[in-house]
């Protein structure tokens, strides 16, 4: 059989693309642990190469966490971390491949493939769990939370303070919670289309 | 001020998320050049590092324009692009840095540094071109079509073939349209909500 989709409505993809925006401040309002859960379930099931799944996320909460995650971000990015009720260090399992027989359970094999090739499995983690990035932060739109994504952090900092075996690798930190007041910087300009997209 | 943000309904996270599927055949239905521009005028909004945007989309359309892509398609994959209404090489712009000015205009000073360290600009790159193909990827879907990520092909035979001056460099090719008779595998199992998310 087939099935037609639908569209998303105007004010769906407002929400999550022509009108969304990276959050700068957050109000008191708490995030709780149920809605962090829910931007996961949502997260999983969209798609990676060989159905790989390498991302990881560590939810830090206001406290002690909070407060060890902020001396590792760049000076610019402390109050606005400090600040958010809820962050996301985003991760990539380097050893993602031990999961593979329960996740492609037609092809077990290819774990033993990855684990010979050191090359091959640091680019799959990497490539799916930077995609993995890009869905968390329309996950966390779609659950009608502010995403705050920042690259500014030393990585070598976060990845000794949270994960200290050296399995995970840290590659985004999202602040999360519901937009305070002059939350918005005024909007960047965007490349223009033809600057973009080609044809063939 | 401060405002509070909706949420996607359920509709629309099965859309987007839950209910989402690669598709594996597609209808002869016509995936038109509006359609296409479109999926762009979503994509184009969401965050990347620096403003940086550095993900380039090449649409091919059925024709010469396929026959060409398809030689250079894993075997696996051959039929599926063969068939597909259209088809979209993402790529990254490896001088990316050259539009800084015009995007970062309070901070154009930022194309020298990434001119100046290939390292830092090559990872630039990569990292938030990835990003924008997961945005890519559920913006396809937001537009009512399905899409059929794929990174099963030989990169420098693509790149030699439609990018041959060297500035762009494939990243995932993802074939576009309506789903067809039996579209979709078995869904392949994710990963438990234990296995990925910690609590700090």
């Amino acid at each position: 059989m087939t099935c037609a989709l639908q569209r998303l409505d105007d004010t769906a993809k407002d929400l999550l693309f022509t009108g969304a925006r990276t959050a700068n401040t957050f109000t008191a309002t708490p995030v709780t642990d149920a809605e962090l859960t829910q931007i996961w379930e949502l997260t999983r099931w969209a798609p990676t190469s060989a159905n790989s799944q390498p991302l990881r996320v560590l939810y830090v909460r206001p406290g002690a966490g909070r407060d060890r995650l902020v001396t590792h971000m760049n000076e610019g990015n402390r109050a606005k971390t400090a600040a958010a009720p809820a962050v996301a260090v985003l991760a990539m399992d380097t050893d993602f491949h031990e999961h593979i027989p329960a996740v492609l359970p037609f092809r077990p094999q290819l774990r033993d493939v990855y684990a010979g090739d050191d090359t091959l499995r640091a680019r799959t983690a990497s490539f799916n769990a930077t995609l993995q990035a890009g869905y968390f932060i329309l996950a966390v739109r779609a659950q009608g939370l502010a995403a705050g994504p920042m690259g500014g952090f030393d990585t070598a900092g976060v990845d000794a303070e949270f994960f200290p075996d050296g399995r995970l690798r840290s590659i985004l930190v999202v602040n999360i919670g519901h937009p305070g007041p002059d939350a918005w910087l005024p909007r960047l300009p965007r490349l223009a289309h033809d600057d973009v997209v080609r044809w063939a």
